[in-house]
């Protein structure tokens, strides 16, 4: 039986992906919403996905990772006063893993970016309207741009078999593509984006459909394709990205937190020759070093639920901090996550409790992340 | 049994309302994402929830209505530049509906926005960020302004009974208060406003909660003062919105169109002595004239359900638009809604098509909205 929509919308304000008859056809259990868009969550038990993620190939609905696309002369000078990457070391047919900054160094998004020209731009979006924030920075920046949504829509086929699938699919030059490169391509004349990114700590790739219309014809292709490999479609696996050391933007990091707090300092280009929206707070945040940051954390005890909500974290029956994602991985046995802490209480080692909700207070410790060695591919540029 | 949250969301990305727990408590049956935000969406039969609102009073949790605050030395300068209303002629004390509009005339939002101070603004938001917005614009107008969220979450109580109920809570002040003014005050110490606002189309108030540590409190005292009246929490009633030709953003409007499409003309005032963001391109559209309106639509036919997509239009098997919300009223006994159409199809009495998904074509009819008499209350300053 297909899934209830009516459990998560009420009329057509939400959008649907271009893959959403194909979801519910292969029997999506659970929708959220992201970026003002029904986002389908799992297939099967999570754990069961993480399995199949971690030995086999997925594939992921993720057109909720809409697109903010910045052309026009200035384009490149407009995009790059948006973040703290410097956006001239980011080649035509490269993408970057970037953050979003606002004014007081606050983190707006954490998108993925890709360079389609000179002077085009797509930011891949976290669950935020940074169409919004382009279009009103760009009002008085005196800059020639134009800012909208194009008609782009990314699936994820990530796991240790997403090789032969792309292979299959595209051929050896996309198997060829290095970390965060892309290729401008088609199958069956549907004109697609493939990059070499992903949300999972697994070899990875993103397919972007460019042509809306033609969302049911590329899944079944894909799937088609993937059959031989056992490809599945799954929500994306929380417990492997926590064990990448992963951050969601929303959950781990919000428009209150700076790089310097979630330990994305590599995002910033300490060298950069121009100005960006929030360098002076960034820089000034630096110097000063922050109070807070987010730690690795491990809980003791039996295994632990999937958080829905920050939990306290207490030292010595003090409120703390949060813990902001929590999750048994199956693999180490463990329960892990993050919390974010006084910077004091972040020393390897440390011992803290976390209230449960309904389950009572468990012992933790900070431990380092990521979890499981990223050796094998690393999810960022 | 509580609602298996596990439906809608994953992990803590998703925000709570301080009146969360109380939603499951009374047993709330679906939930939404509004605002990055769970928003119950029913309790009961929509219908029925519908026939409590037309005779009784509901209580609804709105929390999802996010508010911008604008304070600083020039915040109604600032904020007066956001909307093509003049917000010179808005009294402190005084509310008022309006859009907030992108350079090309687009609606960004349109929120109810309140004056509580000479320099001092909340707007409570449909589903977008303007909070971003607001922030982008701000950066290069060179005005003195602090842009923030405020810890501020309403609730709605709405029907023919929630004067009785307004009445034993907050005594005849709040009951005298005018369409689109508000009162600051407290119950118990807890600290609110409350405004004669609503989106129900029946006489109603809103009351925002200004300490999100005191939700089941305020809850409780509300339900406690409505029993006597028969109060139930609901989600808000679609049914009676559509009546009432009130309309929904993301829905019935998107930044896609402007007032002029949607008819929310009255939104503009032309005489304004100051600039505001779109003023150009408004003027201009409203001088070329539309090509598109939104136009009332009654489906012939068995009782529909609530368009969970857009429908398409045809005129003569050809398609010329959307319906955008559409629902069965239980008093009119029809099938009641909106579409969007070029402006040669938007005449009273105009034949059309409306596919239904897997329920084939109806007659459709363009009829002249609201569908109910607005006079006892209009949902519009």
């Amino acid at each position: 039986m297909p899934f209830d929509m009516t459990l998560v919308q009420r009329g057509a304000r939400l959008r649907r992906s271009p893959f959403f008859a194909a979801t519910q056809r292969y029997g999506a259990k659970a929708y959220t919403v992201y970026n003002h868009m029904l986002f389908p969550i799992c297939f099967a038990d999570p754990e069961e996905e993480y399995w199949h993620l971690v030995n086999g190939v997925t594939l992921w609905d993720v057109s909720v990772e809409r697109q903010v696309e910045i052309t026009g002369p200035d384009a490149l000078a407009f995009t790059n006063m948006l973040t703290p990457r410097d956006l001239t070391r980011c080649a035509v047919g490269q993408g970057k893993y970037v953050v979003i900054t606002a004014d007081d160094g606050g983190i707006i998004n954490d998108p993925v970016l890709l360079r389609l020209g000179e002077n085009h731009f797509w930011l891949a979006l976290a669950d935020s309207d940074v169409l919004l924030w382009a279009r009103g920075v760009a009002l008085n920046a005196g800059l020639r741009v134009t800012i909208g949504e194009p008609d782009v829509s990314p699936l994820q086929l990530q796991g240790p078999k997403a090789k032969e699938v792309v292979r299959a699919l595209f051929g050896d030059a996309a198997l060829e593509l290095h970390y965060y490169r892309f290729l401008e391509t088609a199958l069956d004349g549907i004109p697609l984006v493939v990059t070499r990114t992903g949300w999972s700590g697994e070899v990875g790739y993103e397919v972007y459909l460019r042509d809306g219309s033609r969302g049911d014809e590329l899944w079944e292709r894909i799937m088609e394709a993937g059959k031989v490999h056992g490809i599945r479609p799954t929500g994306p696996s929380d417990i492997r990205r926590i064990e990448a050391g992963i951050l969601n933007w929303g959950a781990d990091m919000t428009l209150e937190n700076n790089v310097y707090e979630v330990g994305l300092d590599y995002l910033v280009d300490e060298g950069k020759g121009s100005d960006y929206i929030g360098r002076a707070a960034l820089e000034r945040i630096k110097t000063e070093g922050v109070a807070r940051k987010l730690a690795g954390i491990e809980i003791a005890g039996e295994r632990i639920e999937f958080n829905s909500t920050r939990w306290p974290v207490k030292a010595d029956d003090t409120l703390v901090g949060e813990v902001t994602s929590a999750i048994y991985s199956p693999r180490l046995k463990k329960n892990i996550g993050y919390a974010m802490l006084p910077i004091e209480y972040t020393r390897l080692g440390t011992a803290l409790g976390v209230d449960i909700p309904d389950a009572g207070t468990r012992r933790a410790t900070i431990v380092a992340k990521p979890f499981v060695d990223p050796n094998k591919d690393i999810p960022k540029t």
